[in-house]
């Protein structure tokens, strides 16, 4: 007890501060910036912060402050005073302060702050004195009062509303600006009273405000939401908030004052140039409220020429310092520059590109960190055709679903695939606009402009096929009333017909009446340079997710090294290929179905053919038959006519044929391997259409694919079918070898697959995670059903992400491990990728480099985010994947990726510029 | 090439033999076994064994015999012909012999067999002299032509038949028996014509015979089936076939001479007394005839004093020797007694145990012998009522399905669920017979005697809950016509009405017209001292699955030592409660769900009362709700119409209701802890009813299991609710402590559960394996749907066994070895268990004690079953299991249990009886 007081109190000010930004565990996350900005020589607003220890020791003393805290906060008052001239509680300058919590992990608004402390009805006189602004007094003492009473003494929020209500009402104003000085006053007098309702008093002891907001933001550690957050973020281990007491400054103290917001850098264009907005005599609610038109930073320098110098100067200190483009928030009070605020400021995509390549051509930064500091997800933007800006900023938005594909899209509605086809024929740029589709619609798809349905989420057959074949799609956009019957789509009273013109916003999600200007996207300049530093850094190979020659040749202009995934089911849907499936469907013995196959086979070559061709020697990994067969079946009565009467039997036999496919859980039923395992013609008819094609385009490597194996010898079994078709192909044509390198390989998807991973490497030359449905059967979450529940558990943060967007580590990824790991025991040159959806996030392709796959395989649009990623993976994490032998993946997000930029437009700048 | 010959040939005859039962690798094992039978001093027929090694010779030679064969086989046919008295060859006394094939492991009829070889037109004189039986003699011939062109030449089976069948046209006989021996005498000029017509010729040469005979059985090592068979089987690192060469002996040679089998101790009961059936003067074929019939073996005493004193001194040796009841083959030829064959007999159940406790007893065996004696599947049969054999025998078998559950039932046919509860309340005994049953039979299907469905496999609901229940049942009868509209059952053209009697043995699977009496079980005797050794040996604890007091009851009566599942949801079913469950769907907010959930509580909580006074202070472990909503909710029209008025609501809510909840893949769907995640008043209630029946019931050890969990953070949401219950009801009664013990776990059923199951223990007391759904999602197979894939999977050899039935280790099994070893890292005296179906299935019995589980749960007919497969299991394997911390269970079917009686009852013993 005798002994010495620990010291509670850091100091920041005048160009100096105690702490600095490596102490955020002490001084919370605020804290430390504050005090580095200072250090930084920045001429921030000075103040104090009071440890996370001091917190601490305030829970441990059963709420009460620590020994010697009292006397040191009074210490640093004086400090404060002292360093700025003005008096906590005088009249004549009176010192206003901030009063904030700041944790060391961050908990945005979790916790309390209380403004303009150092109010009372004395100060008050000082302050409208000094801005020569009664109202703008009176509104501070106000706003002061009620957010004291609030935060810091837990009087009912409603309480002050009410009382402003009130007033409002009497005076006849609307909003609380509508009010003059004299209602201002009023609604102080009522505030008053709402203390004294709750039995409080409002302190014009400036002192006492000041030790009771402390304790206000320590006891806001522990309030419930807090506790949640940090429940649900499992943030650990803190050891309670800090408290940053800090002057306040005003930028409305007249025409030498002022406020603003400005980035190092052009954070849409990413231009090296200093860019920003102020306004005089103003502070940040001015901007908000929209009354006056803030003015572009280049015209300070004629304003206020010392200041504007000052900021040019500080912009190159924090580039130099912070090796970013940062934002800043300042405020000139009475022509002193202050500033409030440097963070890393966000971006666009193209901005993001532009400021890494200009960073590194200008030394500020490695190579690495440029590839670092692009955020790969980004990048998917710079690829499709965008809405001009400017047109789409006029354009009248109608509705919004889910950003499902990105890409911009406008053309005239349709309502079916078939008008779809039709309307394209006729040369006309439409819309497919569905309540959902399904398989049938594919053709429709492939010929829209963009796609739009009104139920489904991200992983909706709409959502995935679109991003397969690199379309714009909206989806899940709930608010339309889509109608078949009368062709027509109704939405917020107005009703759009067939034929009329609308455009998508697939990266936003947004759906606009009317046409609007797209541009195309370059992928030379800066994008050409991070791409390229990518691949130098990346081990990861990349390859694309592709059924077509056009898939497959746009993907090889992003970058694909090869396809990854062909799903040769998608080939049995278009035209008439449906007739010759439905026939082998329909068929009652082998010979029946080898009849229809043999009507498949050249058309399922000529694919091949196209393919390989479009691939220039690269690998294809190809997947045989994988859905069940009902999905090639009309379900409706109208469409089991139609087949009826095409196959020339009954109705009834088709429903007969219908109900006989039914299963009760599909997703677990007669599919993948298990039909070629049931009908080995099918396996046959697709390997020798494999194998003719490969002989007639050179350079061809086609890489087989069992899906769905379970089990080594379903493998075994598919190997052999295939292999005894490999013989026969050679035979007819007299050759003893194929004159082209194949391999056999599998799909892991099924749980059992990833655990038996070592007896089937003893028959697969190569494995593909099928982490889609590893998801579904691993985590036990059906894809359709999912939303019911994944939501929720997404919100309650049972798991942190939905685990069919970013894979799921510990769970899923954890059986890839293990597959990976008894895989390569067996086969020590195993060639393994993955081809879910997830091979284009850059959250699973990190794992997937950590657990050593050799390569990812993801959609078109894709194929350069999954380069970047894989890039940035192997810059944190080596080239050799840290978790080989490793029993198991962390769970925790890995490091973050320090100062990746977020490309989130900005909203207009001076709205957080408000005086602090 | 000029060393001595290596030694091909073993001889044995005379008491003595060249080799023993150690050398199955070198002499196959039925030649390792003839040779020990000889060195016994058993009377076995004289002969040789032509080595593996020899045929390994034999192929590695391009199919040439090796250098010194020839000279061994002339050697040994001479000391055959020294030993018989008889001469290969000769007129007077011809030596007759069997040449068979027989490998290392056994591949039954998968290679040739030869008999009677050594006719030809003057040994055929010999042998009508000596049988003085001229049909015999040519009967014996044209077999003996038919077998060797057909089997050594290779001549067309067919060829054989058509000639055959033309004389017997020409005859005007039906059946071959019909020929007399002018008609024998031209099918044996028919068959020459046969060989000619084939090119070949009957070599009279009965040395060219032999050695034609022996390549035949070396060749048919690699022919297609073999072949097939050791791929399926997995058989690899054999040499080859070894080929014996035994003189025959005949058991018609006239008064003197007989044939017969009998068994060492009765097979069907079980009584140490010698036991079985001959006939003098016959062959094997005369008993299959039924033209005379059989006599009992003791009066072989007077017939025959002499081999039947023999036979009683054999009886004991191989008792002492084999230390089993033996099955054994004998002929008399001329007063001398041959052994052809001993062999562990089969036997019924009742008789194995009675068996292994009698050697035991007379110290024949040991304690851990007589244990391991009895088949513990075999054991369900001796709990439930029987048939009387007689009744059965004499009953009219109509069709048969699947043995889906055992016992024996009798009763009058019923059609529905709701027929089935009137007839019963009237006091008749019902049989429901069904399409299939769904949850809402429940309470028919309790109150039948039996329960009869047309579809569904072992696994369907109705065999699922018959077996729960203890009750017989007979599934997948796919003959069976039932049509609910007209209440019949027509099968065969019979057609059987509501209120028909009909009979079912749920072991057998059979379906009998009419009422056959049954005969009750005993616990006592002989099943009473194996079960009191299998718990002295067994390490796993033995609980049972039941869902009602009475089912505890009875588990309780059968050794359970707890319950391991509790199914709340069954209860659900129930008479009124579905009502309320129903209202608690519809219910439109939590307010509306509590207070449907209100009506639930005292009724869940009486069930739970019961349970615990059943189970008299064991423990029970009970899962929180499971299924998915939908499956409350009636599927019909005529249902929904039912309920919408029940509920007052229309038609349509309740079919918009149904429609909503609908799923695509239910298996995967919105169920088990995700329905208590989003609807923790359910779990509320039910912890609830679960705590304030433990507060009633003195010594009820509650064990609360959340169902489906797949992330710790599941658990932990779940229990959470579930203590804040405690904390509820406890304080309501001023309460500070529980005054019962409780624990909160976790069923492992989805595969990432398992994988994770280091972070689910830090939440889980327990862990109880659900293998059903962990199988389902492990192996991606859909019980509903599996039918299609799954049967031609195991036929393909793909499966070993239906995983559905017997856990698949490698790969079900590895999730199970990794959970364990990952959740007793974590928490090292967790509690682990397994509540599938595979917790009273032998194999999977033993898996689960290799992995070290604590406990297996299983319906309570299969808790006896469960105890011995526990004690077989740790006999076999040590106390404590042999893989806690090996990598993996071995893939392969672990070593026989070598003798274990399979208990198939015998038919006529009379019918192998052939000479030979």
């Amino acid at each position: 007890m005798a002994k010495k007081a620990k010291k509670y109190v850091y100091f920041f000010g005048g160009g100096k501060a105690e702490g600095n930004a490596q102490m955020r565990d002490l001084l919370g996350g605020k804290g430390a910036n504050l005090a580095e900005m200072c250090s930084l020589g920045l001429p921030v607003p000075p103040g104090f912060t009071i440890t996370t220890e001091a917190c601490n020791e305030f829970y441990r003393r059963g709420k009460k402050w620590p020994a010697g805290l009292a006397e040191q906060v009074d210490k640093h008052l004086a400090r404060l005073e002292k360093i700025s001239g003005k008096t906590f509680g005088g009249v004549d300058n009176p010192l206003l302060v901030s009063v904030r919590s700041g944790a060391a992990v961050s908990m945005p608004g979790m916790m309390d702050t209380v403004l303009n402390l150092g109010l009372n009805d004395q100060t008050l006189q000082g302050l409208i004195r000094l801005t020569n602004n009664e109202r703008f007094g009176w509104d501070a003492y106000r706003r002061f009062m009620q957010m004291f009473g609030d935060v810091v003494l837990g009087i009912e929020h409603d309480a002050f509303e009410h009382a402003l209500q009130a007033v409002k009402d009497r005076r006849g104003a609307k909003y609380a600006t509508d009010l003059d000085v004299e209602g201002l006053k009023e609604v102080v007098e009522e505030y008053k009273k709402v203390y004294a309702a709750a039995g409080k008093s409002f302190p014009q002891d400036v002192r006492e405000q000041l030790s009771a907001a402390i304790d206000a933001v320590f006891n806001s550690w522990n309030n419930e939401r807090a506790i949640k957050y940090r429940e649900i973020h499992n943030i650990k281990g803190l050891l309670g908030t800090a408290v940053n007491v800090q002057m306040m400054v005003f930028g409305n103290m007249g025409a030498t004052s002022g406020t603003g917001v400005a980035f190092t850098r052009n954070p849409a264009t990413g231009e090296n140039k200093f860019y920003g907005e102020y306004l005089m005599n103003a502070q940040g609610e001015d901007v908000v409220a929209g009354i006056r038109t803030p003015q572009p930073i280049s015209t300070l320098s004629r304003v206020d020429p010392k200041s504007y110098k000052q900021l040019l100067d500080i912009r190159k200190r924090l580039e130099k310092h912070y090796r970013d483009m940062q934002d800043i928030e300042f405020t000139i009070e009475r022509g002193k520059l202050y500033i409030l605020q440097t963070r890393t400021g966000k971006r666009t995509a193209a901005a993001a590109v532009r400021i890494a390549v200009d960073m590194m051509k200008e030394r500020l930064i490695t190579e690495k960190e440029a590839v670092l500091r692009v955020d790969p997800t980004s990048l998917d933007q710079l690829l499709h055709p965008m809405f001009d800006p400017k047109a789409e900023k006029a354009a009248r938005q109608i509705s919004s679903g889910l950003p499902a594909s990105p890409g911009a899209a406008t053309g005239q509605i349709v309502f079916s695939a078939d008008d779809a086809e039709a309307w394209a024929k006729d040369g006309k740029v439409v819309i497919l606009c569905r309540i959902e589709t399904s398989p049938e619609d594919i053709g429709g798809m492939s010929v829209a402009q963009g796609i739009l349905t009104g139920r489904g989420g991200m992983t909706s057959h709409a959502a995935v096929v679109a991003r397969g074949m690199g379309k714009c799609c909206v989806a899940g956009a709930s608010d339309l009333t889509i109608n078949y019957a009368t062709k027509t789509l109704t939405v917020g009273g107005m009703t759009f017909h067939e034929g009329d013109w609308i455009s998508l916003n697939g990266s936003t999600g947004a759906i606009y009446a009317g046409k609007i200007d797209t541009v195309e996207p370059k992928l030379t300049g800066p994008f050409g340079v991070i791409m390229k530093l990518a691949d130098k850094y990346r081990r990861l190979g990349v390859r694309t997710n592709a059924d077509t020659p056009r898939d497959t040749e746009m993907a090889v202009r992003f970058g694909a090294e090869g396809i990854g995934l062909t799903r040769t089911e998608h080939m049995f849907f278009e035209g008439d290929r449906i007739i010759a499936m439905r026939e082998m469907i329909l068929a009652e013995d082998e010979q029946g179905r080898k009849k229809a196959l043999a009507k498949l086979l050249p058309l399922q070559k000529q694919d091949f053919i196209g393919i390989f061709k479009a691939l220039k020697g690269r690998p294809a990994t190809i997947r045989l038959l994988d859905p069940p067969l009902h999905e090639f079946l009309p379900k409706d009565e109208a469409g089991q006519r139609e087949m009826a009467e095409a196959m020339g039997v009954s109705v009834q036999k088709i429903q007969e044929l219908v109900a006989s496919l039914e299963e009760a859980n599909p997703m677990l039923g007669l599919r993948g391997c298990r039909l070629g395992i049931i009908y080995p013609e099918i396996t046959a008819m697709q390997a020798r259409a494999i194998f003719e094609a490969a002989l007639e385009v050179r350079g061809a490597k086609p890489e087989i694919m069992v899906p769905l194996v379970g089990h080594v010898k379903e493998l075994a079994n598919q190997k052999k079918v295939i292999l005894d078709t490999l013989q026969e192909v050679l035979a007819e044509r007299g050759l003893k070898k194929p004159p082209f390198e194949f391999k056999i390989g599998t799909m892991i998807e099924v749980p059992r697959g990833a655990i038996t991973a070592d007896e089937i490497a003893t028959e697969a030359e190569f494995f593909s995670f099928g982490t889609n449905d590893l998801t579904q059967m691993g985590c036990g979450f059906s894809r359709d059903d999912a939303g019911k529940f994944l939501k929720p558990y997404v919100e309650m943060g049972i798991y942190e992400q939905d685990p069919f967007r970013v894979l799921d580590r510990s769970g899923v990824g954890e059986l890839v491990r293990i597959a990976v790991e008894k895989g390569r025991k067996t086969r020590k040159d195993l060639k393994i990728g993955i081809c879910g959806e997830h091979g284009g996030e850059p959250s699973s392709v990190e794992f997937c480099h950590m657990v050593n796959l050799d390569y990812v395989s993801c959609s078109p649009y894709r194929v350069p985010v999954a380069r970047l990623a894989a890039a940035q993976a192997a810059i944190k994490h080596g080239k050799k994947g840290e978790l080989l032998t490793g029993s198991k993946p962390t769970t925790g997000k890995t490091k973050k990726v320090a100062k990746t930029a977020k490309s989130v437009s900005r909203k207009k700048p001076s709205a957080r510029a408000a005086s602090r």
